[in-house]
């Protein structure tokens, strides 16, 4: 009988491909599975960022989103194409795992933080043995490339996504010392409109596409419109006790 | 005129040396001068993490806190002596910048989250080039190790020092889909007390070396006494949606 293969959930880093881990590049060249989540038509962002860690004899797997992230959680039939979908991935990597193959699913950013590696994670780890390689998150990139250290002493931080409704975003900024919103996209004029109530405009600062080609830092004061891309978050520093 | 060095601040993860990135192996070996905090006496945690990464032509350069973090922040002449120690430390890596030599100092998990390089950074970040290096966070080497995936959808997540008051602690946790008690060493009896109230006792699980020799994982209710060492944290993960 074949010994069944692992599934390493490989975080990937916030986008700069040296910026992997030394675990997740030996993990990735080991494994003969790489497998990575895509827009349909595209070749995804994680593939992008492996690039140069991917080998000829690498079997790649690309799982392709059944529809792109305009669509909304609420809507009943956008929820159950997803669940559809994570169960066909499921499917589809238990399938190299029971043959002995070992799976690298690329995550960009830390597997874990809000990660499509989760729903994955949650449906094979009974049947599978499971390794988190952890990364670089999205949100320590950002504040690398803009130079903001974050929280000290004492700072609580508070990690929000932009799509919670704006009370919820106004409530839970009034108790941040230092706070990241994430999932910016088309939120972001209701992401200043919380930080303006929570007194932090002033600090906060813009990031996009930190660590990758067409990274943009500013202080959210100057960042033009209310049109953001996937990748860009905002940060607003602690100010705690610094000796 | 001799060109000023560059100062990095590296990341170097949690604990495992192979949860360094490339470009933190990179850039240490590179830089001509590698710098690290360490308690009076110790060699250092950072310095033990980079072992396998120095080479023996490498400056070393400790630099050890004037007290062990027994010392209280309130306390004066604790506070002044850590001033004065952040400016010592100052001077001697502006001393080897400005010869030209390029310093990387290395920083646990990642640089710019509770790190004391922000103390140097702020300190001389308008008279010298600074890169930062993220590092994968010590949060994330505790939840990859714990298997524990922390926030999906659209969780809030709540990092917390275990040093707040028991108050705010459990005013703070009450808005927190997702959250990281942080520092626990002597805080752990607190640090329960808040959780509980918050009803994320029983969820929560204890992490203690995530990545490191002696590494523990075990539900924060099977956490035998209220003694804890200083890597250790505690981990309540989000319950969002889950498609």
């Amino acid at each position: 009988m074949t010994a069944q293969g692992r599934l390493y959930g490989v975080g990937i880093g916030p986008g700069d491909p040296e910026l992997l881990t030394v675990k997740a590049t030996r993990v990735i060249a080991g494994a003969p599975v790489v497998a990575f989540f895509a827009k349909a038509g595209r070749r995804g962002n994680a593939r992008a960022i492996v690039d140069c860690w991917l080998k000829p004899s690498h079997v790649e797997l690309p799982l392709f989103y059944p529809m792109t992230n305009d669509s909304h959680f609420d809507d009943p039939p956008y929820r159950e194409a997803l669940a559809q979908f994570y169960k066909d991935c499921t499917s589809t990597i238990a399938a190299h795992l029971e043959a002995g193959r070992d799976v690298a699913l690329l995550s960009e950013g830390d597997p874990l933080l809000y990660g499509s590696f989760m729903h994955l994670f949650i449906r094979l780890k009974d049947r599978f043995a499971i390794s988190v390689v952890p990364g670089v998150s999205s949100i320590c990139g950002a504040w690398g490339v803009a130079g903001a250290p974050m929280t000290w002493g004492d700072d609580a931080l508070v990690v929000l996504p932009a799509t919670l409704p704006l009370d919820e975003l106004k409530r839970r900024l009034a108790l941040a010392d230092a706070a990241v919103i994430m999932k910016i996209g088309r939120n972001l004029a209701r992401a200043k409109e919380a930080l303006v109530a929570a007194g932090m405009a002033d600090r906060a600062i813009y990031v996009e596409r930190a660590t990758m080609a067409g990274e943009l830092v500013t202080p959210l004061a100057e960042k033009d419109g209310d049109a953001a891309p996937y990748f860009s978050l905002i940060l607003a520093p602690g100010r705690g006790r610094r000796p």
